[in-house]
């Protein structure tokens, strides 16, 4: 897998991204079209992802529980915004059983209108709620162009779906709900991101409103990871959510859903990768440290590899280690392998430095003699932690400060054109959705999203110069 | 959900299941005819059971991937029994983005077809193998009769994958699985199960040779509770799943499947449960104490809460936990609440108990005055530990006794008629189709499993009166 060189980031960004995933086993091409296999490397990262994310919600209060995959094509008709976004993008079960259905089913390509069937059901009185309830599930949508964990027609993710009895407090769990997803994004995965409204135009299809967060990837194009929607009583009157208040009057409930997927693997490759491969980052990385023993013959392999059992045992108990033991292949061929799967340290244990009592670390992110260092023996898991949690750091800095110092202020529409082709534009919009419209067109630039952290003052359009209360970013967009 | 009383299991043991597992909310009715709500309650056993399952796996040296749902007819056809027996019971998806399918797309019934299609993209050379991977997936099954858990549309599972060098290889794969699922389900699910051989007509369809663990029911059916097959070169050859050996020569790889599904929810229900409910495997059950205070007045309440908060944050550190603070309901209707849920132990608070530095213990699995005790307040962590691990003994001493009692050694064709109406047969059986053939029609009961551990000698078979070399389990079955 490591004995090609990859294509760089320069000559073929896109290019670079499917030899990637493609080589450090992330994922495959299926047999079906537009369906991808996710390897076992990258099902690991996944699961520390979920794990990580999983904490997160049930620590908010949210369970999980399971809906069935199949909807009926009635309940997606019953909201009617709803239905139009989605219905291009449906994979539809016509024959079960080895009879044509009465009525065809969805392959769902999210879970609104089930899941609020089911909680008109569940819902009678305000004791009732909050409903918080979250599930991690496939969905499948229909796409025509797909590239592997940014859109595939089968993806996997978690939707939480939540009912409240006010809409404050469905407001709030809206906004709550994508705080967390900033701070996994951020905490975790050192993924800078910058959350914020989604325009009219870019809503999810149903939503009142829509916010998410926006990240930067290494071609400076923009990717959407994470969103979560305050449907108001969109769903609650499509479904007859109802529930007895506490002054016995019927109400319609008021309800959210917020998911995050696969595509946010994506998004930590594009985010933090180079030249050399994936750069993972440490709290989420199937493994963590590299341990690669340096023996030229038996006698050195009868010194070292004692040690490196030692080691692996005393790491292991606080880390995801692996050691590379392979007789097959040179070290050389190790570094160079485990570089491409972004594993975040390397230790390499050799005879010289056991009779200093050491061991050589290597750091992912800063390749070359610069992320080398000694570590004693003696205090390896404190020091191995310490520099997990300093490589961490430094992912994200060097995220961030990729990040803006590619997003501009372009004094005027001439200069917007420029600097969406290399970076995304921070400016007034007056919020008309022809002017919207007219910049996609005209630069394949997108609203992102409006950030909640908003400059004071006001300005005037970059596009038609009537004044503007917000900024938005516009890039292209993943 | 506590109100009104169940119907008995000696009454009508199928109504007891379905009210059982409504009321305590473990699961739903969709909409979707056929398939089902897994709820909070449902889902988090399920989990608990993926965790003690995953982990078992991994120490096996197995991992997780996800391959696609979706499967092109032809590559069911590709295998000759495979799609024979699948075919009556797919879903088809015909039409996507809105268009007529060139080829439809089945939703996987099981993915021994789509894994072995990329097995042959993965694999070759004997390096590369063994390949030994896992999928946590909902598969779809049209059935015509559901029920929930029991059998349902769409379910939930695991199914392992794994491709071999040689036969002897995949042989003792096929067991190593059966023996993590029969280990499972007696130390973690408290279910005595009995593992054996299945007969050709009863075998995956596909296989070689299936092997299954065979749980009895409370009302005496059996339960085919895992499932564990060696699929020779069969997939191989359809998939062209072939490697180069140590000595260059082109061979086919041997593969099994094991698969594990959330029909054994059903399986814990039915083995457990009692009268007033659930009886969870304190192992498994999503609470494994629910502590009440009692507390006829709020001079009470403040004399007892700050003992409960101590006491919950306690035990939170070691069990999962709940207290059950509710105001508006008593503490007559909390006590049913919990037994109906099955949570094994129960913490009773009152002001009487801390006076005496004690609280009042009461085992789920041990109904009225024989399960109460009274524990310390100073030990505890240990008690309840301790308690806990005594109910999953007494637990499973229980379900094995009652099964044990159940299995009869009938004399003769006229007594395996009648002991299979309330038990098991085990009988000599001398391997014809035929006489398993009759034997369903006549009685309803099937052979279940041949099990591994066989008496010495040989007999002659319960239906023919021809030599037989082995004993086999007929009962009529879920
Ligand atoms: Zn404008
Ligand atoms: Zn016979």
């Amino acid at each position: 897998m490591a004995d090609e060189k990859l294509t760089t980031q320069a000559e073929n960004f896109s290019e670079w991204y499917n030899q990637v995933v493609l080589r450090a086993e992330m994922a495959d091409y299926s047999p079906v079209r537009g369906c991808m296999v996710v390897r076992p490397y990258g099902w690991a990262l996944w699961e520390n992802i979920q794990q990580s994310l999983d904490r997160r919600f049930k620590a908010t209060g949210h369970v999980n529980a399971a809906f069935p995959m199949f909807i009926p094509m009635s309940f997606l008709e019953k909201e009617k915004e709803h239905v139009e976004g989605f219905s291009p993008e449906l994979a539809i079960v016509t024959h079960g059983g080895g009879q044509k259905l009465e009525e065809p089913l969805v392959v769902r390509p999210t879970s609104e209108t089930i899941i609020g069937y089911m909680y008109s059901q569940w819902i009678k009185s305000y004791r009732d709620l909050p409903i918080l309830i979250n599930q991690w599930a496939n969905v499948v949508r229909w796409e025509m162009r797909t590239r592997l964990f940014l859109r595939t027609l089968e993806f996997y993710w978690q939707e939480g779906h939540t009912a409240h009895a006010t809409e404050a407090e469905a407001r709030e769990e809206t906004r709550r709900m994508m705080d967390q997803y900033t701070n996994f994004a951020i905490e975790d995965a050192a993924v800078p991101v910058i959350p914020g409204r989604k325009s009219e135009t870019e809503k999810f299809a149903g939503a009142v409103q829509s916010i998410s967060m926006e990240a930067m990837m290494g071609d400076t194009k923009a990717l959407q990871a994470g969103t979560s929607h305050f449907l108001g009583q969109n769903f609650a009157k499509a479904f007859d959510i109802k529930f007895l208040d506490q002054n016995n009057v019927l109400q319609y409930a008021w309800t959210t859903s917020w998911g995050f997927s696969t595509r946010f693997i994506g998004a930590i490759i594009m985010t933090h990768g180079d030249d050399h491969g994936l750069v993972l980052p440490p709290k989420l990385a199937p493994i963590q440290v590299v341990i690669v023993p340096i023996a030229r013959n038996d006698a050195d392999r009868s010194t070292v590899m004692p040690v490196v059992e030692r080691v692996a045992s005393e790491l292991g108990a606080n880390f995801r280690i692996k050691v590379d033991d392979r007789s097959e292949v040179t070290p050389g061929f190790k570094f160079n392998d485990w570089e491409l799967r972004g594993v975040p340290l390397r230790l390499e244990i050799g005879p010289k430095d056991i009779e200093k009592g050491v061991v050589t670390a290597a750091r992912r992110d800063k390749p070359g003699r610069e992320g080398k260092s000694t570590l004693a023996l003696d205090q390896l898991t404190a020091q191995v932690a310490e520099l997990l949690t300093e490589i961490h750091a430094s992912m994200y800095d060097k995220a961030e400060a990729f990040r803006d110092a590619h997003i501009y202020d372009p004094k005027n529409y001439d200069e917007l054109k420029e600097v969406v082709q290399n970076g995304w534009a921070f400016s007034w919009w007056c919020g008309s959705k022809e002017c919207e419209a007219r910049i996609k067109e005209e630069t394949k630039a997108t609203t992102r999203c409006i950030p909640f952290n908003q400059p004071d003052g006001e300005g005037r359009c970059i596009y038609c110069g009537q004044p503007a209360s917000e900024k938005v970013y516009f890039a292209r967009a993943y």
